[in-house]
């Protein structure tokens, strides 16, 4: 006997999950517009949804529609997840984090992807709504790379603070840091070369350098003082060090700002054993101290230092705008950011320069920064107070993460799955190093907008560490 | 003494155009705009802008403002390229090109860029005027690679056309076909190995070639014919072929389009020598026969082709997004594009994606492909009416670009310089080559808003093909 139309149409849907036309979160089309669609009557699409709901494959979301389940799935290969590093399992679990990232009814420490509340939402809606309006051939014209004029005009302004006196013919606009990162790692080494790293560190550094085939050297890296340079002064004396990518403001994940001395040490480093320092100064902007701090760059006399930055901490990470200062790479760089992709689009540079423009960007800042501030502190007093004993917690001074050192009877990994099952997202220190470290740490992204659920989530954190003990 | 207030100003902007502040074709602050800047008259503003305009380094335009020139420094820069082609040649030719194509008071004979009456800019307008109404916080959140899944589902079903099945996550969204010609490269060749290009092609591809340190075999290709496959199958049997870049629609610049036979042999060849197609079919939607052509990639029955494609040509070139379908390349081709940039903006993925899916591209596109037959064959005929006897030009049937092959006295790099100094922008076949070929030659562009002053800029440039003998 041939099943009924609607289990038909409910078998169909849930081939297409599986072979990914709905992916995992996603939302499926309405009730009206699948009768429409598949010409059969709301009634047998509604039959099918529910049947769907009853096996697990989507589940609706009252005033939102129906969405394609995805927690099961994620938790079982969560767990599949070996506590040992190789490029497979860090790839994937950082695929499946960016996956659960976008999932509102996680709770999102994990990615550090600010929430929109942070962000200035409106003043770009209205930004780009005028552009359309205005000069809507905006989507037909190329703005080739090295980029808009204006933001680099713009960019060349607001890096006065930061100590940095740049011309716009300086600076290149790229598709985030991450990208720029990419361009500057390209530009300064080829296969096989060695880049000294900080260890733990972004994650994006690791990919990086595994996708372009270079060496890594991992210099430890703590909260208080960030990169330990006696190590890299051995490693620049042991081996043939091409470049050091560093963070020197609110560094990701230990929030460490480098001192004076540091700074004047890293950069004497590079001169003395002859490597490029590619700066990754993306948090910069989001210090808690009265002023800003310095960009190594603005201490760069010999022309040593990368810059790299971008606005997705703080503007519209969906609008994946960077910018790279390239100083005696600079047209090596140009050059291959042209070659990648030509152009980055005109309409999400021009609304960014016109944000930056009207002057708003600075009020801004000053109200997130605060929240962030007040966010630290709960977050880390929570931490005190739900955790087992013996948790740290790194102390920040700028940005919105949160490195948390847990006893070494605690398995981050087995954490993070677990957590995952309680709708809890995380960041397991794994992801911060290629040499299978920090099996004991986590970082927690506190640029959420939080309340009681987010409390209480940090409370479950603190539980299922005393399980796993 | 000192000098005047009004010169003192016009000094410190021409300082800035010289340190790149302003750029050749940039408009400068208006008037008042300075004036209130500078703290200092619209009077002396004025005095300073006339006396830029007498030194020659900016120019009025009614009701539009002030603009940094350009023609003189242009053409005195043209004159130095030396018809040989080094990377630096070429390179500097083409720079120079885009930044001359952002002149409006330049006929854009030159870059392969459609005017912007062939895209759907009031779609475009409301589609994304309406994203930010309703949807705002599309600024903030990440669209990671391999990229939006409805746009995915959208080029899905449009590539049916193609004569392609496809499933949405057999496709990943790139930074425009540049990108992903890159993304192809990458993923397929490591620095020393060898590519088969079309010879004369598209100059993205040489530079891609150039910057990824690969080696290139340059296989003729004709405009009634494509690729020469003969070659192509000896150059195989000598050389170790990593991947063959090919253009089967429309090809850019001769516009050939492949016989049902010749698809049959390259795939046959690729498989017979084990090397990669990458397809180049950015062209391909602007066929003006009844149905477009298929795709190579539609008859690859052993998973041997990566198809690259984008809009840039067809609906908003300024959005930049293209996509790629990797085939067993897939997942270190997506894997590069996520380390590459994280994400490419969601607002513009989401704004095409909207276009296609309310159904308006087809009309859009019948439109198009009407309007570029009538201008090629306004262009045919004003060429055999006005350029010396024994020009020939191709015979495209789809795209909107002209391969003209002038006689062997007259040299493109001249006519190139002069036609610049005419305000008229062509594409000299020296850019199409890294092997210093086609002196002889020249693309020109043909999706332009066609009327008297296009008719007489080809006039001009058949009476300097004259003069230059």
């Amino acid at each position: 006997m041939e099943c009924p139309l609607y289990e038909k149409i409910a078998n169909q849907i849930e081939q297409q999950v599986h072979e990914g036309i709905f992916l995992p979160g996603a939302k499926i089309p309405s009730v009206r517009k699948s009768s429409k669609q598949m010409n059969v009557s709301v009634a047998t699409v509604l039959q099918a949804y529910s049947l769907l709901e009853d096996r697990g494959v989507i589940k609706a979301r009252p005033q939102k529609g129906y969405f394609v389940q995805e927690h099961k799935l994620l938790h079982a290969e969560a767990l599949k997840i070996t506590p040992t590093v190789n490029e497979v399992s860090t790839h994937t679990m950082l695929r499946r984090l960016l996956h659960v990232s976008q999932d509102d009814n996680i709770i999102q420490f994990g990615a550090a992807i600010p929430n929109s509340q942070f962000l200035p939402i409106r003043q770009l809606q209205r930004s780009v709504g005028r552009l359309m309006r205005l000069e809507p051939e905006i989507c037909a014209a190329y703005e080739f790379t090295p980029g808009s004029p204006n933001l680099r005009r713009q960019i060349a302004i607001r890096m006065l603070d930061s100590g940095c006196q740049l011309q716009p013919d300086d600076i290149t606009i790229t598709l985030g840091c991450q990208n720029a990162i990419m361009l500057s790692l390209q530009a300064v080494a080829q296969a096989g070369d060695t880049i000294a790293i900080e260890s733990p560190t972004y994650h994006g550094v690791l990919q990086a350098i595994e996708v372009l085939k270079l060496k890594a050297i991992e210099i430890p890296c703590s909260a208080d003082a960030g990169m330990d340079l006696d190590l890299l002064e051995k490693a620049a004396k042991k081996w043939p060090i091409k470049a050091c990518v560093v963070t020197p403001n609110n560094q990701n994940p230990v929030g460490a700002t480098l001192s004076y001395q540091a700074r004047q040490r890293i950069i004497g480093l590079s001169l003395a054993f002859g490597f490029t320092l590619i700066e990754d100064d993306v948090y910069g902007e989001l210090s808690y101290r009265d002023k800003r701090e310095r960009a190594l760059k603005a201490d760069d006399k010999h022309n040593t230092v990368i810059y790299c930055s971008s606005f997705s901490k703080s503007i519209a990470p969906g609008f994946r705008i960077g910018w790279i200062v390239g100083g005696r790479f600079q047209d090596k760089i140009e050059h291959y950011a042209y070659v990648q992709s030509l152009a980055i689009p005109t309409l999400t540079q021009t609304a960014i320069a016109n944000f930056l423009e009207n002057g708003a960007y600075d009020r801004h800042l000053r109200k997130t920064r605060l929240t962030y501030q007040d966010n630290l502190a709960r977050c880390q007093s929570l931490i005190a107070e739900h955790f087992p004993k013996g948790t740290q917690t790194s102390n920040p001074n700028g940005g919105f993460l949160l490195w948390v050192t847990l006893p070494k009877t605690v398995d981050a990994m087995a954490l993070h799955a677990q957590a995952l099952d309680n709708d809890i997202g995380i960041l397991p220190g794994l992801a911060f190093s290629l040499t299978g470290q920090f099996h004991h740490h986590f970082r927690l992204n506190y640029a959420l907008n939080w309340d009681n659920k987010t409390d209480a989530a940090l409370k479950t954190l603190g539980q299922l560490c005393q399980i796993g003990k």
